[in-house]
């Protein structure tokens, strides 16, 4: 056996927590693919394409497990300290909205499969112009992290608001056809849960950017809560 | 100043441990409270109990802000080994889960006043049906995490397949009381939203019943993954 020298336990630690990294890089691509292949099953009504974006939520499901094994074992070996330690909490939390995105797009893709065997509706092509609005927001919070960049997460707060817009734009449309196309409120009802996952997914992405200001050191622990001003439950419609 | 002594140092350590624990509990008995709340507004069509349930939440929201804070110093200063670890990234996951189930909540509460300033339908009986199977759940989740109960823990699961099932009969109800009532349309579009919360609430719960069952060192990591067998989709109707 080599000799270990401090040198040596310090690039491995270095080596471990570029795995981290790694992992989230990986499982971001792979929920930027799965939504994408969702979005393009409902475009192109194509079933296939449909399976494989629901089957590829398993890849994404065990990189989650591999991250959250080796951060355990980090904490507990390592005892990690200021940056390292938020790298790694950070890592854990990012990894499990990852997991989650991917679950609601593999149920976008479950539901594509339900709108394709029923006939074409015109209200489908708002749900698309909604999906149009969520994907830069995974890509944009995956590349935050990947880039270390308070910019990008920051960016990424913005995005959110007009995903909301769009969102209950499109409730309201959707219900109008249901009451115009009475024959159609079972496919349609799949619609609204749709948009609920792209909604959710915005969501998500917001908690990654929030992770990443929290791993960089920026507002330290006050990005865990986010920041939540008591809507006017009155004025709401 | 009091001399600091190894055991003064354990005693701190241990209360701090507690203080953990205790954060999940109040917080495990704000987000029942709020919501039995939520079903209460549905129930009586009360709309004074919905926008009581609907501000609860910011106080769920800063217990999980404290929780995370004295976590992260606990990680930082403590270098917790072992059982510790699990507790503290345990308690962490889990004020996460229930600062999620109050969010439902408070959208439950949120879309009762819908219902409430609409005509009365009697669809909206099954959504309190399916409800009746929510409650406990969450009981049963910080029940077991209060009393350190891995029977308890596991019996949560057994309950999500009913919770399950009801939800996909609501919304086949509710889509039949559409397509029967039209007018009712815009209403029971808030009904399967409802139900989705419904259905994830039972889900956070019984996220929070496998980390109980993973602070408690049954299946230690496996636990962190959810033990999922790929769906045969095209089975599925």
């Amino acid at each position: 056996m080599m000799p270990m020298t401090a040198g040596h336990i310090v690039k491995a630690y270095d080596a471990e927590l570029n795995q981290l990294r790694g992992f989230i890089v990986q499982m971001g691509s792979l929920v930027e693919d799965q939504f994408r292949e969702a979005i393009q099953a409902v475009h192109a009504r194509d079933n296939d394409i449909a399976v494989h974006a629901f089957a590829s939520d398993v890849d994404i499901d065990s990189l989650e497990f591999e991250l959250n094994e080796l951060a355990l074992k980090l904490l507990a070996l390592r005892q990690p300290m200021a940056s390292d330690l938020r790298l790694i909490i950070g890592t854990m939390r990012i990894a499990r909205d990852l997991e989650r995105m991917g679950d609601y797009a593999a149920n976008l893709a479950k539901r594509a499969r339900k709108l394709n065997i029923a006939d074409p509706m015109t209200v489908t092509a708002a749900l698309l112009r909604l999906a149009n609005l969520v994907g830069p927001v995974i890509h944009g919070a995956v590349d935050a992290f990947a880039s270390d960049d308070l910019n990008k997460a920051a960016a990424i707060n913005a995005l959110d608001d007009p995903i909301d817009e769009e969102y209950n734009r499109f409730i309201k449309e959707v219900v109008a056809y249901m009451q115009a196309h009475p024959t159609h409120i079972e496919t349609c009802s799949q619609l609204l849960f749709m948009a609920k996952n792209l909604e959710r997914i915005g969501d998500r992405a917001t908690n990654i950017a929030e992770t990443v200001q929290f791993i960089l050191g920026e507002n330290a622990l006050a990005v865990m809560r986010k920041p939540k001003i008591l809507p006017q439950l009155e004025q709401k419609k």
